[in-house]
């Protein structure tokens, strides 16, 4: 594999909440996605979902309180946890997960992204 | 767990070549470190380990090359393919690896931090 550098990979493309992927270590792929405004609550029964914000601002609204995270700053969501993303606009962040990470848990939506129609970038 | 902000963190210690968790997630451990000079070849044979610079220059010298990764870059070295880990002066960077994985393989050397002595921050 070559290098890769983050900010380049941001600029590959404009989709709201729509997953890319950059890579994968021990069966966990990294994901980068752009987003603004909110997505849906949802959780992940058996995976913890870890975010770092590089750009932006993402909240990520939880039944116990919000997490509000700015640039360099990284949150994990453990499995089970109901959690609801909402982000400023043209917020940019990272997620690392399995690889069998359903994109809006158990919920589907009309911005819901099958695991196997995320994109590699 | 509250929100983590990762140059805080890095305010928090000093040592070189010795890395530091901050999280875990899914059985892998999200570590920092700095580094200057050179720390030793060494490989894990099981587990894959992922990089990111923060702040400096790191360079990963493997048997096909060097991988020079600058801030904001970031590179997976696959289990089992030996790497020598290179930094500048005050080089910071992360690293995400399963908890298993032995701080400098198969290879014990002066600095070698054995994995249940690494400590959280």
């Amino acid at each position: 594999m070559s290098k890769i550098n983050i900010n380049e990979k941001f600029g590959l493309f404009d989709e709201q909440w729509t997953p890319k992927i950059i890579a994968e270590s021990n069966g966990q792929l990294v994901k980068i996605a752009k987003g603004s405004g909110e997505l849906v609550w949802h959780k992940h029964d058996n995976e913890d979902e870890l975010f770092v914000v590089f750009k932006g601002q993402l909240t990520l609204k939880l039944q116990a309180g919000n997490i509000v995270l700015n640039p360099g700053e990284m949150y994990i969501v453990p499995k089970g946890i109901e959690h609801c993303p909402v982000a400023k606009p043209d917020t940019h962040f990272m997620m690392i997960e399995p690889a069998s990470t359903a994109h809006t848990g158990e919920i589907e939506t009309t911005i819901t992204i099958s695991q196997d129609k995320q994109e590699w970038i």
